[in-house]
């Protein structure tokens, strides 16, 4: 038995999220179904994380494991040529047997990408959230610096999730606008130990209340300390999301 | 009577190009469609040229005349209300009496977006062409400067248009690869007096067998010379083509 780790990228704007849901178009689902055509047995994969509807990865980390022979090169072409061009298999290694993308992964990347043009753009409106404001992107900035370190985040996650605790490490959290001609696009990126459901979208949209000056910097590190969801801003949107990276040890 | 010119930008990929066809939905239907529900009056609009089915506008410029007294700030704002989300007004301004986008238009650029990675890039697969082979950027610039200038273009002319004249002036012609970390995006833009019908669809198909060195780089400029659509290379799919401006007196 090998296992193989796989790199994905994917738009999800076309899908039910990542995990398999009956009658309903998934990652999961589309890619289980690629690696059974590819190897013949019906294979479980596993994510480091499952993505919401319409949110994308740049770098999604999959493990399976398969008694198939087939080089990961192969692996690689073939899964490309059988999976929707909206998905897309970037690199193919065979992993230490046991190797799991969800159990094993110590640090994952989320970047969130805002509009805050007058007018929409036309290209983005799948990847990015449009905030019909001028947003104060040094002052989410600093805002942000709060969030920074090892903190209960019970006040950015959504209900739905049971986890044995709230606690993450948030190594590095920074809002940036983009160089031009992109200057109309902010980037918020969020580096963790781990991402708590919804994690990245409430923080997104309690910053967002202090860019368009509706609340003051100092508040996305009250709501934090309130550990209550109802005190932050509302859940950004979900096809302003994209899962940039996984790190293992 | 006033003359009202917007700047529109617009996804083309759901749209069977721009002008109004019969059973199919237009970029020029949707916005006289527009236009009509705003001012109550059925309203003939013109482009300064047609876009094929797929092809994108980052600055199209178009033209029409009205009895309505809306202010041009209301025209965009409700146009932008009205339109769906792949086209936008990006601006609305009152034109001299008669203006006309097409007529009156003198100079105008395009940009063709090419991908040249190993692996399809999901974000952009209805933005730009993927060539499944490195492209020697530095090649296809070089040899495209034999197109600068003043020529019969007959030779990147697709039939079906008829016209007084292939000859078209090309002021500024080059291939340049992004910065990164988009370096596996090349740009070819084009800016003339005019361009013939698929023109730079066909000068980028030319240009991408010098790139992936199937012919020298002397090679557009014979193409050119021979005035034959047929010396020529194929006619690059339309997802990569964006018209980027129009220039008036």
């Amino acid at each position: 038995m090998r296992t193989i780790k796989l790199i994905l990228a994917y738009d999800g704007t076309a899908y039910a999220g990542w995990q398999v849901q009956p009658e309903r178009t998934t990652l999961q689902g589309v890619l289980e179904a690629a690696i059974e055509k590819l190897t013949g047995v019906p294979t479980r994969t596993a994510a480091s994380g499952r993505t919401d509807s319409g949110v994308h990865a740049l770098g999604q980390v999959v493990t399976f494991n398969t008694e198939s022979h087939h080089p990961v090169e192969v692996f690689q072409r073939a899964l490309n040529a059988e999976l929707p061009p909206d998905v897309a298999v970037l690199s193919a290694i065979e992993a230490a047997p046991g190797f799991h993308a969800r159990r094993d992964a110590v640090r994952k990347r989320y970047r969130y990408v805002l509009y805050d043009g007058p007018v929409r753009d036309v290209f983005s409106r799948r990847y990015a959230w449009h905030v019909h404001q001028p947003l104060d992107v040094d002052a989410m900035h600093r805002a942000a610096a709060a969030l920074a370190g090892t903190h209960d985040f019970s006040s950015f996650e959504s209900s739905g999730a049971e986890r044995a605790s709230s606690v993450r490490t948030v190594y590095d959290i920074s809002v940036r606008r983009e160089p031009a001609p992109r200057e109309e696009f902010l980037r918020v990126e969020v580096e963790a130990n781990g991402f708590l459901y919804n994690m990245v979208r409430a923080i997104v949209g309690t910053l967002v209340e202090v860019g368009r000056k509706a609340r003051p910097e100092s508040w996305p590190g009250e709501v934090l300390e309130a550990t209550d969801r109802s005190a932050g801003g509302q859940t950004a949107p979900p096809q302003g999301l994209f899962l940039v990276e996984v790190e293992y040890p």
